[in-house]
């Protein structure tokens, strides 16, 4: 079969190997969808640690084609891959904190994952959808997870005010969720086009700039949940914050770099600040929620890609206004 | 009268003043002990704004000697003050964040306060303490209501770690609430007798430096609470806190000085940061737990000063070593 | 004026009164709307304790027609008012859990109330609304505070199922909240129109009896709001509520009757029992909720009715499918 | 070896069967101590559901000797086993409520467990106690788990008034936890030596009936802990229980035992009413204060006893006065 290799910095090659066959406990899937998210293209500079040679693609779903031995999951289900695999011994992953585990070796990343024809992972990374489920849309999962773990930790209630930093596949994924929790919610991104789709998921307002936000609502936001990950917009998410608010990051900026920010201001007006990493058991509710078609993702698809034309997508910077090119390998 | 009021940046005078009379639902107290903080020094050199001509001191306690009508509280009773005095009327206020109120006149900065013979105060900002505390302790109540508030945030379960930075009576109320709840208690701070103070209060561990903190604890502790109020310590607060831990800022920085964190860091470690401010609510439980000597302050008093001496003291910086100065007006 | 005063066990009567002048931190409210309660009907029949005589009325809002010293609320403003008036200054207070001040006298309970042409309270229990929201809605900010204390204890996430029992005006407001939070929700009442109303207002479901609910949700709610306060659905609702789930009982049964529960299956399912009572800093909320129109409540207007109609309709029995009657004094 | 099995109802046999083998990712352990906790009688007499023939034992610990592949743990480390084996693939699981998994089939009861000369668990169930722990102390591991669960689950702040119904194994870790948290403890169990036992571990007060606990506590506790499993504790709770207090429930009653509880009372005072069940993600902390000394466990010792011992020991009721026999195979 085919799988787009990582070799080494710069070095990712459309290759032939050979295909997966399950262990006990394990499933074998035919991938239907696989998104390309910025740690693709991040693992293809050498900005992020992988473990070459490894096939890339960490959000994928498909159809089950072959199940190893203890596996009660059909052949023929349609499932979807939390890519993580916590070691589930380690101190972190016996109190819980799985999304924390030193041992985790994330499939696309650490072990072969969902860029190819076939991919083989552990049973009970493999969470059912619908049959009759659009077969992209289950590439989704994995980033709606993660934006679950985020919002969870907001804790919006119906009728507070929810501001979202950057229009990519997280700020609108969060956006809809501020939305379904019943917050009003303000989309901050610079593109005019990914306002506008901003406002077509159910944004109440959209701002091109911080200075635009606090026009809009000039006592901030009762959530500020930062989904760009730049300098810009950690350092600006304060005072876009309500007196008593919290501010949620999910936007990761590169190891090393330093923001700046200021006690006085947070400790007196007693705003949070507060991280979320990964998605610790939400891939089910993403997938219920997907499902549902609670949260719209077809919008979110802005190209569809066979393997020859993902190696040149990673390869390259996201064309202006992409929010997510899905792969479907043949 | 004797009262020790501001007159302005830099101009605190000791002068004669009428005695409070009470109105309905007020109280006089006559001042047992009133605590000189580090806010006391900032309003006497303009950094912090108050409403002068201002009798200072907001951590004091006392005996009523006059009620005013509707009081149900007896002259004669020992109280302690809380100076906060929420409106109970604006947003904050009525949704239960009453520490966050723009329209508070604390007592002792922005109404008189008790660095004076006599202090009037509403009569629900008088909490009872028992007739036969030390007379001094109960100046300790408001200090460790802001405590109390922060370690709430921090939420510490039995057998985790926590470390203090900073070994003022901040840092030394916190480390022993840390200990009353079950938790290893390590202090940094970079006097020595500040340390050994530490250890007589029931500290597992003592550091000058962060690198001797981690030397301690190398994997961090599961909660860092900054209470020293500096730069450096903010900043070095993340890398000593374990890999899913939270920090708790109680310190407070001037007006506009910046501090900087690597959000890389915060984020994958997922790491929680959290700011307290005052004492909503709090003030109770830290009379009874000063009344039931669950919490000792005897050890944090270096020095007692009669209202001249105490003019003196605010006007200057503290000296090396001093931990709380009270104030016992005649 | 006129007003409607609770002179004994049934003994109400529509007298003259003179009417009230502000003192200072009061305002007069001429009414525009008061709901009729069952707590009005249990007090009217001796059932609950209130101290009469006493004017009746305790869910109203109206326009402000006069203030008294201090107040900064200006005559003409429409206003909601928050019956509850804890004394800030016991321990339950002190500690914020206001409902449960031992010294709470509630308006129209405790003191004279809304069924009346003019009541008096303190300016802080008077919540602005804004002047073009439809004059009787008003009345509801009071039941739906409560339910919305109810619903943040079940702290309802996006997706979650949640069984609303009991289709009165607590159970249509927690129905909507429960939609507003981005939960399914299902009304089990008996009556069909009520099942009729819970539909046009959002319910994704109705049931009319425990076995239909289960029928349709065989696995149970995450979250079972128990909203009739009758014997039957106390002892039906763990039964109703998914393994993991929790029940928010708002219903109040007669004091010292007593149901039954099997401990064991609350406890090898972990299954939380909450009890919600009253409104704890949730008045704005509400008052905010209504003012943006995210909770309808005209649909569950039932009738309108004079002061002298209000006092043949507190004396009877609630007429069959009434959701709320509100009384419109000249 | 040598092995207590269950073959059926009050049919317990002291066997001779095949030494375990590990398999990957397995380890062996040789038994140093196991305790006879009430479930297994419960499963000796049938009242409990298991799959004999079963080895019983849940609550052990022990030295490894042996390691199936991929297996880190050295034959040789002492560790404590975790019972209870969640599937890791069920809608519970895959949200992080493993205590509620379906599948579970627990050491001891739904395979072969501790009564025996070795025991063969999952690696990710054995964790590591130190060298020097005293062989006996492993054994208490899991019953402190479960209560801190429990505990956990109350939330207990410094200062707080904790109150322990049961003087067991349950009830006096419970105390002990209260008190590590900074909680006054009262411990309320009928026997007197159990009281002393109590007080020996640092409860403040004991009661031998709920009449003589609120004339120690009038106003209640704000935490009560009901470890004794029994009608009249879980219904003489609530009058115990402190207005705004929580109930939680460890103890458990029989398969369709109910008992009465009074809504109003649990209304109006707000109380809460939690569930306490196994020991989701607790094993580590538990093990963790038992190596540390934090939690005595040497006192919780009644007898030390053979195989041979044992099998009449679980055959017939517990000694009046026993805390815990620990069965120490040869
Ligand atoms: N915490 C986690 O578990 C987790 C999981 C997945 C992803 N992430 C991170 O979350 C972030 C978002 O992911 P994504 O896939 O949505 O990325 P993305 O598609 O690159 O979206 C980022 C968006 O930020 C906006 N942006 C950039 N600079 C901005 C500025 N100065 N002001 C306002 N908006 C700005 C950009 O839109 P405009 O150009 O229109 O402004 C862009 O659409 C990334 O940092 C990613 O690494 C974190
Ligand atoms: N959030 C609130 O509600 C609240 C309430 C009250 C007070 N506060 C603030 O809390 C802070 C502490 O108050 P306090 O009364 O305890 O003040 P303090 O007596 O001045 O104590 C601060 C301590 O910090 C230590 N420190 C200074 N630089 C340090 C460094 N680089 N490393 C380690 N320790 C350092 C000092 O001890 P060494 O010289 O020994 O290191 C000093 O004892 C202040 O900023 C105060 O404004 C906040
Ligand atoms: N906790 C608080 O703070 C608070 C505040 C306000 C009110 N409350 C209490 O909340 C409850 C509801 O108030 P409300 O004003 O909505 O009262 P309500 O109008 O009397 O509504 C109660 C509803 O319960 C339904 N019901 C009665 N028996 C039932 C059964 N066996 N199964 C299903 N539904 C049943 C009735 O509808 P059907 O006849 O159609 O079944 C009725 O519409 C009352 O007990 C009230 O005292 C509590
Ligand atoms: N939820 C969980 O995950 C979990 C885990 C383990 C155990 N448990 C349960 O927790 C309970 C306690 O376990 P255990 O091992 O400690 O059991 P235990 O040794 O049997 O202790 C129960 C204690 O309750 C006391 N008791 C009985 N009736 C009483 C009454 N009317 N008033 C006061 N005290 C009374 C008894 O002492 P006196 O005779 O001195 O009064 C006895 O010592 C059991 O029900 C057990 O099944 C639950
Ligand atoms: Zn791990
Ligand atoms: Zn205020
Ligand atoms: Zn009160
Ligand atoms: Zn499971």
């Amino acid at each position: 079969m085919q799988a787009l290799r990582l070799h080494g910095n710069r070095d990712l090659r459309l290759e032939e190997v050979s295909e997966p066959i399950p262990g006990p406990g394990e499933v074998v899937i035919r991938i239907e969808a696989a998104g390309i998210c910025g740690t693709d293209r991040h693992l293809f500079l050498g900005e992020f640690p992988s473990t070459p040679p490894v096939t890339l693609g960490h959000e994928f779903s498909g159809i089950i084609t072959t199940t190893g031995a203890g596996v009660t999951l059909a052949p023929g289900t349609r499932v979807t891959c939390d890519p993580n695999i916590p070691c589930l011994s380690c101190p972190q992953c016996l109190r819980g904190r799985i999304n924390l585990c030193p041992n985790n070796r994330p499939t696309g990343v650490g072990r072969d994952g969902g860029f190819a024809s076939l991919a083989l992972i552990p049973a009970r990374n493999a969470i059912a959808l619908p049959a009759d489920l659009p077969p992209h849309h289950g590439a989704f999962c994995e980033p709606l997870a993660c934006t679950l773990h985020g919002m969870d930790r907001a804790a919006l209630r119906a009728g507070e005010r929810c501001l979202i930093m950057g229009g990519g596949v997280i700020g609108l994924l969060a956006l809809q969720l501020a939305r379904a929790a019943g917050a009003e919610g303000m989309m901050l991104t610079r593109s005019l086009a990914k306002q506008d789709l901003a406002l077509s998921l159910g944004a109440d307002h959209v701002a091109a700039t911080p200075e635009q936000a606090l026009q809009i609502w000039p006592q901030g936001a009762d959530a500020v949940i930062e989904c760009a990950g730049v300098v810009d917009t950690i350092e600006a998410a304060p005072a876009l914050t309500a007196t008593g608010g919290r501010i949620v990051i999910l936007g990761v900026l590169a190891k090393g770099t330093r923001v700046s920010i200021e006690p006085f201001d947070l400790l007196f007006r007693e705003i949070q600040m507060l991280h979320s990493f990964l998605n610790p058991f939400t891939h089910v509710r993403a997938a219920q929620m997907i499902a549902s078609g609670t949260i719209a993702v077809a919008p979110l698809i802005t190209r569809l890609l066979t393997l020859p034309e993902a190696l040149a997508a990673i390869s390259s910077t996201a064309p202006a206004g992409e929010v997510r090119a899905i792969v479907v390998p043949q």
